[in-house]
């Protein structure tokens, strides 16, 4: 008996974002819509992650004008979106009544499929996702972040499966977004699930290639029973992006699974993505090989590019080695997160702090944050000597409840406040857009009926600046195309001054 | 209990020869060898394959000195190489005697394992080889080229596998040149090697990488029991390459196998040749990516560039799908022959004129001795018509002998020959570097002096053309840089002119 194997491909959303720095325009994604459409995936994620972002600050697009043109090329399909809990897609956390409008919206212009995920693995950070998304009828995917520490075991990860059940999940994904997951644990993991959530739950692995080894693993994966992997058709694979749909299709003939795509539709698209690639060749990955030093240092190989370029700007370039030394310790004094947007810039920015100044002689906001409380809870203990002197340093007090506890209603302000803005049409669309980015949006909306900025056309999208930007630099590893953050020195005082592209 | 899996790293050899057209430099690889020597391989291939004919025509190398250098700078491990049989390292059938002599001289100067193959899979063309290397008192590896066929089932492998056992081979190489290998395949011959010839006769699995399963394959391999595994260091890597060593170590952890590697001694590796990788820029190949065509097609990647420039030179390049459609006509035809060197490039020709003349209306030389059995024999029957017409074309007829059996004794003949040639040395060294490139070694003889054509080194090697040479298209499908053929036309007849680079 041969079992199905599902297959959910990141074409259109992460594998561009992770080798092409989320620059990939609506347009040139349209002429494989209708092959995608019919070559039998379980879903094809396109919306969310850093794209949104992308779509009003570098390509002129509004990107729920992108959900419904997909919605429209591809109606026997489920579009699935990466939703960052309760951050969304911006920044920091929001309001419960801005999470419950942005799933409903989201919903109602065609998403099918929302996977949920909270950078701590904290499911307070998820939970008020995960009921909008049922309210509004759709599949909620609970998300399990996979790290590697001295407190993650087997059962840290199938223990937040269980509860993500028990929250109404419809599926779990076990995220792999470092390519740390080797074979052996991605079969442990997977078949801890399905015995603690039972055989009936849908689990779904999502693993980046960057060291070489997550093909195996999701073989391994298939073998302890999961239901549905992603994969990115061969355009777009590979180093810090996905494994090949096409190889994971042959990967199985003749073993005892098989899928149900087609690999003839598959092919046309991926022509058509060959096609298209060489117009974002300004943005495209430094990390298109194997880097199997993450696994030993633990940091995303694109964060040790941010690093480098950090430190060059300090004068500190000989500075890396001990930098990548320092991570882990930082790491280790916040309670192991999980190294992932945000929490990867937090802790890798802390690091270079360490180094440059001193042990947390100079402590950054967000990393004070992160060590009272305040982008939610960690596996481990935090250090408590680190703990107050983030106290001392930021005059605030830890918190244990749900971050977004601490916030008041915002909806009716952030409306208000939208729809003063010149060619904001008053949609909840729009106040979730300002709401989400409320930097970029009055540009945004007063630029948008010049149409896209697509690099295919003359007189298009091009790179703005010689340096590859954050984004780009920080390839599959960022969610955002992050802020940048220098060190400035005024006679004995330093401060940290963050400088965010418009 | 968890068990050893050795590693043989082609970083020396098959990993430039696929990625960088085998231009890699001795001087170029120096740096490393103190940190191979000692990182716990099982052996590292470093000789044999293009790079003797890369050494002299290109590089200004002796390459028996190069094999000297390896040998006093990794005193401690197994240095391997290929050898393609009867053919040893050049373009046609050689006498006993000759092959005799080349792998006593290739013992003396420091080879101990000898990978032995023959393109069709004739054990005739490997048996006089093995026996040369066993008197030599070294390591015979016997060989089983992997293709896909009606004709091939994992007994037709077991059963060549239980002929090189008779043989006195020392250990069976699975040897996957065009990554066509998958998982379950893998297994099931691995498998079956060890059942057919007893768990203590080694196999060793060699892959390539282009179609992007094939790690997979060698842990289905290993599963099965393999007990060594070809892999090179990251820095030359995936896309007509290999499998990453790092990656492959990684991949083991916490499964019941283990590696001896010392990943410290092999990241040193790495950083030495991503240092000098860039002096070879203008000759990787493009097959960088991955290429899951060549399963339908079943032509190697860097055999369809070959043949799109063939086509274009003869003002047929919208011919290139038709000619992909009769690549398999023509394989089949010919009794399925595994499509490498020679044969890749006798069939490719040959579906390339048929598609421009007619079916089998030219017929080449080359193509009409591989059908009358003057490379040996296939798997399958040919086809008696095609037969036929080779007969016609060519005036020969069909032989069922041992093709070396044709051969008088040679051995005299070319070293008076040789040593006729300014600059030879008059080593039996220097008689096979003529035997095997009688065109090149009278070059190569006088300006040997001159010392190494270093790309490394001002004034040193550059790319001699803008278009990238043969060996460099054809990527890891070529063992040979392999002359060019011509179709040319006076009047009313039609001949094939070979070009064959200096």
């Amino acid at each position: 008996m041969s079992r199905l194997v599902e297959v959910t491909d990141l074409i259109l959303r992460d594998a561009h974002q992770s080798l092409l720095a989320t620059r990939m325009s609506t347009e040139d994604m349209l002429g494989a819509c209708p092959d995608l459409d019919r070559a039998g995936y379980w879903s094809l994620e396109c919306w969310g992650g850093a794209t949104y972002d992308a779509c009003i600050r570098f390509l002129n697009e509004d990107p729920w004008e992108r959900l419904r043109t997909f919605r429209r090329l591809m109606p026997n399909s489920r579009l699935q979106m990466l939703l960052r809990g309760q951050n969304l897609l911006g920044y920091r956390h929001y309001a419960d009544e801005v999470v419950d409008r942005f799933c409903e919206r989201a919903a109602a212009n065609g998403i099918d499929v929302f996977r949920i995920f909270d950078a701590l693995n904290d499911i307070r950070n998820m939970e008020r996702a995960i009921t909008a998304v049922k309210k509004a009828g759709k599949h909620a995917q609970g998300t399990v972040c996979y790290t590697i520490s001295p407190v993650h075991t087997v059962e840290t990860f199938v223990d937040l499966a269980l509860q993500l059940q028990k929250l109404g999940c419809d599926s779990i994904c076990l995220k792999d977004m470092a390519a740390l997951l080797k074979p052996q644990p991605a079969f442990d993991i997977v078949r801890g699930i399905k015995k603690a959530c039972g055989a009936n739950m849908p689990v779904h692995v999502h693993t980046h290639a960057t060291t070489g080894v997550t093909l195996v693993s999701l073989q391994k994966a298939i073998e302890a029973g999961a239901d549905m992997v992603d994969t990115a058709i061969s355009s777009l694979c590979l180093g810090s992006g996905h494994n090949p749909t096409e190889s994971l299709v042959e990967m199985l003939e003749g073993q005892p699974y098989h899928s149900r795509l087609d690999l003839d539709r598959i092919a046309r698209a991926r022509r058509h993505f060959d096609q298209v690639k060489p117009n974002y060749e300004s943005f495209m990955s430094a990390y298109q090989t194997v880097d199997t030093r993450i696994f030993k240092s633990q940091i995303p190989g694109g964060m040790i590019s941010n690093m480098e370029n950090q430190l060059r700007e300090q004068g500190a370039g000989d500075k890396l080695e001990q930098v990548l030394e320092e991570v882990p310790k930082v790491r280790q004094a916040a309670g192991y997160p999980p190294l992932v947007t945000p929490s990867s810039q937090i802790v890798g920015t802390q690091a270079v702090f360490n180094v440059l100044m001193g042990t947390y002689k100079v402590i950054t906001s967000e990393f004070a944050d992160l060590m009272l409380g305040y982008y939610g809870t960690t596996a481990a203990e935090k250090d408590p000597d680190v703990v107050q002197k983030a106290q001392a340093s930021s005059d605030k007090e830890s918190i244990t409840c749900r971050p977004a506890d601490l916030l008041n209603p915002e909806w009716a302000v952030l409306r208000s406040e939208a729809l003063e803005l010149s060619g904001c049409n008053g949609s909840d669309e729009d106040v979730l857009t300002y709401a989400m980015f409320p930097a970029t949006a009055p540009k945004f909306f007063s630029e948008r009926a010049q149409g896209a900025n697509s690099v295919a056309r003359p007189g298009g999208q091009a790179p703005v600046t010689t340096q590859p930007d954050a984004a780009a630099q920080a390839g599959e590893y960022t969610e955002i195309p992050e802020p940048v953050r220098y060190l400035v020195t005024l006679g004995d005082r330093t401060h940290t001054v963050t400088v965010e592209p418009m």
